[in-house]
This record gives C-alpha cells, structure tokens and sequence, in this order.
C-alpha cells in the first residue's frame, strides 16, 4: 500500500520486532494506527517517549521505576527484612500479581549465561550482597528460574552471601498446581518426589 | 512493576488498545521495549511519528501514500485502463500480494453501514465517478467485501457509474481454492451453482 522504504513499511518492519508479533500481526496493528484519527498513534509514541526518557532501574532493587526510589521500595508497609531476588522486572510484576509476598525485590537483571557472555560482573550481585551487609534483612529468598542457568545463579548468590547470617532459601520445586501427572517430566516427577512432605 | 498511571503503566495501556494485543502480549512487549538499550522503543516512536505526519490519502486513488500520488498511481508500467475499486487501503495491499493485477486502484473509505452512520457521503464515491468521467477507463472492477454491506456498496457504486459506458465487472463468488466443500455454507454453495462455467 505504498513506496518501498516508505514511512509504512519502516512502520511495518519496527514492528515486526516486537515479541510476538509475526507480518500479518503487524499489518494488522499498522493498518489501525494508520487509519482513523491516528489517536492511538500519537498516544503509543507519547507514551513511549516517556518510557524511554523517564524509566530507569530502582536505586536500591534495579526494579524498573519512573522515581529514584521504585513503588515497592518506597512503600514502608513492605516487610525490608524479606529480600525476593529475580532475575528480570517481569517476574516482580509476576510475583506481584500472586499477591501474597509482601518482602521486597532484588532484580539481577539477567541469569549467568556464560555463552551469551553474561557473566556475574553483568548481574547485580554486589549490590546485592552490600544490600544485604547494611543490614536489617532476615531472609533472601532465591527465585530464580528452575533451569540449569537460574540454579547456577542462584548457586553463586548463595555463595556470595554465605557468612553473613541471614536465612538463604529458594522456591520450591514439585508438581505444578492444576497441571496432571502426564504432564509432568521426570525432573518434575524427581523435584515432587525429593520435595515431598507429611500430609 | 511500578507505580500506578507511571510511563509503563500508561505504555501497557495504549498497547491494549491495538487491535489482537491481550494484556499478557502488551506486558510481554512492554517489557521487552523497556529492557536493554531501548532502541526498538525509539524507532518505534519515531516511525510512528512519520506516519502520523506524513502519511495521507492519493491525490488520485486515496490509497495511503507519503507523496501526493501514491506509488501505484504514479507508476506509468500499470494499465490506467482498469479501476479495482475497493473498500480500504488494506485490501490494496491484499490484491497486490496475490500480484496478478496490473490495474490502478480506488479506494472507497469504507462500505455503506447506514447503522454506523456511514453513508455515500462518507466514501469517495464522488471522486471515483469523476475519474471515470475523465476517460480513458475502459473497465472498472467493484472489488467491495462479499457481505451485505459490500454489496450494496458496489450496487451503488454501478448505478453512479452507469452510463459512463465502461464496463462494470465484479469478483467471482464461489468456493474458496483450498476450502473444503463441508466448510461451505448455503450461501457459498449457491454463489458457485450459480456461476459454474464449463470445463
């Protein structure tokens, strides 16, 4: 429907890079930005021109925030003697929806994944471990993936804050609730077994 | 992951609103605008930009352009003797993927829904009947949906055109290449009994 190189199909091309979305999804999306009043156009550009000038990581839990100081950090009803420690900003948001962890956050920014070349001086370890040496925490509770590279890098957290005290422990591992046994793996089926608890 | 009506937030919201985008896939592609070093988000935003600022209908065609004639009008390989008229400039960019058209386009706006208050007034009727009376149109295809609406659009779109001597022709109605005849319906089954052709 145009020039090639033309403002559409860099607005095409832009958008296929987004996650999820394939060349229909995007001629789709396109076709509605392009068509009408161009509201939502100029909104979503708005929009992100302000993400992109305003967010940046929390001070204190390289959580994603518009503030110094991010929402979770800031807000004294939150238990500071409880440290969940992700890997990215998503799975505070995931933890946060469950909606019965009432600690605050640590965001490594990433697993150790040293043929990506993300090695621990890529994570915010330090941080970490000086978050944990000021004192006032109780427990830092692990919660990395349950791949071989989340237990990697919750192996090497745990390393780093061994000796200073505080409680160290990391999700459980079993059956997934409203998940069958056939769907199960044999690591799966493994974690429930070892896991296993009195009735 | 941060503070109510914040940038994420307001960036989750206008995602929502493109068309086929849930509230996990608008989470799903925040996240993955915000995290590294955001470029996506910029390029994003300004193609959005040069869209909304210079994109517009054809002098000629009113297909979407960012020139005053659009690409496929200002092409002088193209047979101006044919006029595929059509409802919105997506269902150009449809029948110049299938790529056996060699024609121009006209692109009517829309079809006719009186209930959504979309009248001949809204569609580009006018400028379509002008065209024609400029001569040198030997054929004008009516290329509406094959749906009520559609249909009286391109009924409305004859009447106009009647007289000026040119064809009028519209697509064939009959089973879809690939479809299977249980996936017909009455209405598809009667199209291709009607219009069945010898072999």
């Amino acid at each position: 429907m145009g020039e090639a190189n033309g403002p559409i199909e860099r607005l095409l091309e832009t958008l296929t890079q987004l996650p999820g979305i394939g060349p229909k999804s995007a001629e789709r999306i396109a076709h509605f930005l392009i068509s009408g009043d161009r509201k939502v156009a100029v909104e979503l550009a708005e929009a992100l021109r302000c993400v992109v000038e305003q967010i940046r990581p929390c001070r204190e839990c390289f959580n994603l925030t518009a503030s110094e100081l991010c929402g979770i950090c800031a807000d004294s009803r939150r238990d500071a003697g409880q440290i969940c420690v992700v890997e990215t900003p998503r799975d505070v948001t995931l933890f946060e929806r469950a909606g019965n962890y009432r600690g605050l956050y640590h965001v490594l920014g990433g697993r150790l994944a040293p043929l990506e070349g993300v090695g621990p001086d890529q994570l915010t370890l330090n941080p970490l471990v000086r978050r944990v040496h000021r004192g006032g925490v109780r427990e830092v509770i692990l919660a990395t993936s349950p791949t071989l590279e989340g237990d990697g890098t919750a192996l090497l957290a745990g390393n780093l804050l061994a000796g200073t005290g505080v409680s160290i422990t990391k999700l459980a591992r079993g059956l997934p609730a409203g998940g069958s046994l056939e769907l199960a793996n044999a690591q799966i089926l493994a974690d429930a077994l070892a896991g296993r608890r009195e009735l």
